[in-house]
């Protein structure tokens, strides 16, 4: 084989390469009557949809309670638990987040002002532990209300699968 | 052509192929007067930045009549007419949106609250129809203000060209 | 070397790009008291925590005066300033930010509105010059509240290391 074979099959297996460095889309919409998906991959980045909390206690419309939902702490606590399924479920672990965006509403219980302790409380016990020392890029702040009138915390995250 | 030969020649491909990975940044920014770009492209990644609606009804000089933006449905359906056009021009359409954020204002016509279902009522239009099935991971929140006092909306996309 | 030869090399070197495609993600969080990282590389994209101002003049424990921030003006330099000191000691620079996003808090100052002039007047310094003509995909507003009492600004980007 002579050096002029050898760059034409170079060419070859480079234009290979391009096609194997475009993206593929994949959509998690399991739910159809959900305007939203639950996340969409591209490539190797897992965007997911803000997450709030599931209620502590559901409600009993038997006993005509309202559900609970808890204070920033639990419902920070509720909405990593659920990314973290979300991402169990994609082969995927708390590992791999590299960047959070915590969207938190004014705790009545707080004088309408952010409880960023609370938030704190339950976000270190995924990141930056023994067991899992990564800790994402994050920006977090207080915004004037989330989509439903409970809910005091929503998390956004974007996951990698890494080498 | 012997094995050694054959693996010094798969070194080289390797080494095309690390740089056909690289990414190639190109920023869309026609107006020179504006700030921002419209949006960047980072390899098969297309930022957008943030749209506000157009007028419903443009300004008036000579009546010295303000422009009309509309209710939260109607500068919904006009920012995502907006981003349509930007991922147009760009070889993209909606179905391509992985990643949505939605800024809301409160609605003085609601008694300051965001208008949820007026958003929903414009983005169901474009995600999670027959015709285009697609539905972007989102987050949606009510922010204080937005950069123009009339602004209710603002939404901003991460697409992506897919295989 | 026949045909047949070069496509089996052609599949193995194709494999190899695969692998070369694949992402590295490395975490930047030097301060391990610091419950976030500074950043996280994802390949060639570099996620940056949210940033914060540094105060113009820090606290004084001897005299028992507060630090001092700034208006919104000098606390966007200012955190647009640390974002440029990031960015340079992953070997980046403003030229390479894609994307970011603004939270601006309300400016007592200003009535409680957004000082999104005082933003601008920091911003065009580092984005759209002469000599760093580049300008990111952006949106900006005001929320109700950052993460420090004192805060009217926090900006996050998104940095790509490109061809």
């Amino acid at each position: 084989m002579k050096f002029r074979n050898i760059v034409m099959a170079g060419a070859m297996f480079a234009s290979v390469c391009a096609v194997e460095a475009q993206v593929e889309v994949k959509h998690l919409q399991p739910n159809e009557k959900s305007p939203i998906a639950n996340g969409v991959w591209a490539g190797d980045t897992l965007y997911l949809s803000g997450q709030l909390a599931d209620p502590v206690t559901p409600a009993d419309p038997a006993k005509g309670t309202a559900a609970v939902y808890g204070d920033t702490k639990a419902q920070a606590f509720s909405a990593l638990t659920k990314i973290q399924g979300l991402l169990k479920a994609q082969g995927l672990d708390m590992k791999d987040v590299v960047k959070m965006t915590v969207f938190l509403a004014g705790d009545p219980e707080k004088g309408g002002k952010l409880d960023f302790s609370g938030l704190q409380a339950s976000y270190t016990q995924f990141f930056g532990t023994k067991d899992q020392p990564n800790k994402p890029a994050r920006s977090a702040m207080q915004v004037a209300a989330l989509a439903a009138p409970w809910a005091l915390v929503e998390i956004e995250v974007i996951a990698v699968k890494s080498k």
